[in-house]
């Protein structure tokens, strides 16, 4: 399924790739050794074997806070060492998530300090298993669950969490579940006790978290899903599941739920934050549940938009227990990255999910699957909410004419990007409003480049605000 | 059961009595008209038929707000006209409710000014059917739900607030289930969503609520029961069901618990407020529900004490949402009283509650009868949180005796009533702090003719505080 797309990806990548460097460079950096709660970035070990020498592998680094240009692919050398309950995995493909967005931003507390590696899921197979790991062989073909560290062709897990992909499921399938599916079945049906006969308003319909959960109301009988998207993903969620599909940017939501559900809703799902928390805390029933599991109205343009995260801050939701008590309500916070000491409750959801999955129940949409060259395209893909299902990143090398002809292109790009680093190093002190103008700028012609129809950068982000999760 | 505490109860009220007025005296005063929500308080007809002019039946009303005195029995006339979907029910049994006694300090806003007829739930055969009602009959012995007016000897109710009796059950132990039984079952059944292995806060559990969530509790697999309470009714609630008891008054309950169970707890019902429901929070595990339903920390003393409700305020629990996203925590709000629109969702479970009740898992635990008369006592008993399950109220006649008795002794009370009166007039411009000094005076040589070990009103405020619901 997704595997068709890979191609026509790969062309574009050849004429879009900006984020990476070429592959000689990053030799010069060293692998970096993580702290002891980093077991995903593999460290380097004191006694090297002559294999673990010449071992080799790609891993896309976050350098820094900041724009898509932040995330670059580097080589790393050194085949890591096992600890006791460990597991190395070959990365066949990586999935993309609104927390990575977040950490490129600096925004995101899960992740340690750059250089780091992202990435919280990613599907592969068993390699290497240290002791006492009784319940994974090497050949076993797994999905990861983990804080970060798995957007390279080589990652150390705890076996804990690792679970094998049942058979029929494909490398891009087992890559896209783990986030999205584990998110919304806890929401739904830990926090949310989604019965039947009740309604749900799912935000960003279309995006990742939005699909699983609408396919994951679908299995209770006779739930209502609300699901905002733009006009044009209507039929694609309609087809999904969504009972009502709202177009938010031509609609005031609240407005459209009342209409079909004048006393409100049981659960709404909540990505955004700010004020549109308080919109739908308004909108529950009595015995109503707000979950809430972002703040993607804080993501504004490239780079971290303090004028977005203080609107953000002062819209914060903030609730006293008496308000609670006479609506009779609940507002429950999740965030999957703030739950991995939780790998029992993960498991036992993450059974349920594959049961449902063996059943033909849910099933993971990919929206796009690119190179890790490309991870800067599908980053902004997914924060432009161009997405209709996941992005995912396969870690399949480049054609080796590509590469030359990228080494080439990538040789231009660096010089074009030193110009544009003077420039912008002479503008850096001229305060946060300039900074975001810079964004602009630096935008718009690559866009330009690529869009048929070009938006401004503040319209785009203004519309794709309520679109993905 | 309870009918076996009567008549020691009835004993009792002969010394104790101290609330009513004589028979006499209500006449004087006109019934009152109640607002059309008010459908409880049986309004007089303006066309009046012989039989109704002589219908007589006595009530409970709450005068104004202040202590266990400003609940006072009078005689009411007239029979109440029925409007379509309407029953008149002979009540036999009332319920008293934490609310009652907020309500009777004016800290109760679902209960309408005074004068007005307290009482949210009773037992009782019904009478007449207004038309429209399908599914009772004269005749049928009913629990009723309300949101007031239900403490009187004769009640109207919208038929759908009525629940029939089933065989074997008591009409005191009908009176006693329905707002412990349905607040419990809400909170740990649909906030909650109680599996197996979980491990649930009980406040108060020797109370009305904390006798029925215990009960609850049990029904479910291998759930771990933390419950508080004083140490003399310690052997109560471990049979009852509790599986770690906890004298909160001579130990830090949130240290108990972190021994028994470092991670924290999965549910916490909390019906302090205040300072308590911050540690409450801190209390969860990942994934954890926190459930306030009440704020007894605000009713210190007979009146309205306004240190313990700006203490309560101040200390009221606000949460920020990315709290409860870094945490996944969720904090839900219930109050029965506020859920009043909601009778498909109370009926429904309502019915679960009674086929557990008919399969003998759940069962209400009377605490002590008591006449009309003496609902100041039950009240106090039920402050003072010197109860062991429910307080309840019968509506049956004292004895001609007694009466007389009672008259000769209430005339006594009546004139000692009036110097204190006028002592308490001179005082009353005296600010706060002395109106609650007044409150000890009055109580404490009441107290210390009926208890052995007489205790500082203080003391046993701050003693009974966690104690009861």
């Amino acid at each position: 399924m997704s595997g068709e797309d890979a191609p026509a990806q790969q062309q574009n990548a050849v004429d879009q790739k900006q984020e990476t460097k070429p592959a000689e460079e990053p030799k010069a950096e060293p692998p970096k050794t993580e702290s002891a709660e980093a077991a995903a970035t593999p460290a380097a070990t004191t006694e090297k074997a002559p294999e673990e020498e010449t071992f080799t592998y790609r891993a896309l680094v976050l350098t820094g806070y900041g724009g898509y240009d932040k995330v670059k692919l580097q080589v790393k050398k050194g085949k890591p060492a096992l600890k006791a309950g460990e597991v190395l995995v070959r990365v066949k493909v990586c999935g993309l998530n609104f927390a990575d967005l977040m950490a490129r931003q600096g925004l995101y507390d899960r992740l340690p300090s750059p250089p780091v590696t992202p990435g919280m899921e990613c599907s592969g197979v068993v390699e290497a298993v240290g002791e006492e790991v009784t319940d994974r062989k090497v050949g076993d073909k797994v999905m990861v669950l983990n804080r970060f560290g798995l957007w390279q062709e080589v990652a150390v897990v705890p076996a804990s969490h690792t679970f094998l992909i049942p058979d029929g499921m494909s490398f891009e399938e087992a890559a896209a579940l783990p986030v999205n599916y584990i998110t919304a079945y806890l929401m739904l049906f830990d926090f949310g006790n989604l019965r039947p006969n009740q309604s749900v308003l799912v935000h960003a319909a279309a995006g990742g978290v939005g699909i699983a959960a609408t396919q994951l109301c679908k299995t209770v009988k006779d739930v209502a899903v609300f699901g905002t998207a733009s006009a044009s993903k209507h039929e694609a969620i309609s087809q999904g599941g969504v009972t009502h599909a709202i177009d938010y940017r031509t609609k005031d939501y609240v407005e459209e739920v009342r209409k079909i559900s004048p006393k409100g809703l049981d659960i709404i799902l909540d990505p955004l934050g700010g004020s549109d928390t308080h919109k739908a805390y308004n909108l529950l029933k009595p015995m109503g549940k707000l979950i809430t599991y972002g703040a993607a109205n804080m993501l504004a343009g490239q780079r971290k938009n303090l004028i977005a995260v203080a609107k953000n801050w002062y819209h914060q939701f903030s609730i006293h227990t008496l308000s609670l008590i006479q609506g009779n309500k609940s507002v429950c916070g999740f965030h999957l990255g703030y739950l991995d000491g939780e790998m029992e409750l993960i498991t036992q959801a993450m059974n349920t999910i594959l049961d449902l999955y063996k059943q033909g129940k849910v099933k993971p949409r990919i929206d796009s699957t690119c190179l890790f060259l490309q991870v800067g395209d599908a980053m902004r893909k997914m924060q432009e909410r161009n997405n209709i299902g996941k992005v995912i990143l396969t870690t399949e090398p480049m054609p080796e004419e590509e590469k030359k002809e990228e080494a080439k292109k990538e040789d231009k790009k660096e010089d074009k990007k030193k110009e544009e680093k003077k420039k912008d190093d002479k503008k850096k002190d001229d305060g946060k409003k300039e900074e975001k103008k810079d964004d602009k700028k630096k935008e718009e012609p690559k866009k330009e480049e690529k869009k048929e129809e070009p938006k401004n950068e503040e319209e785009k982000n203004e519309e794709a605000k309520k679109e993905e999760k």
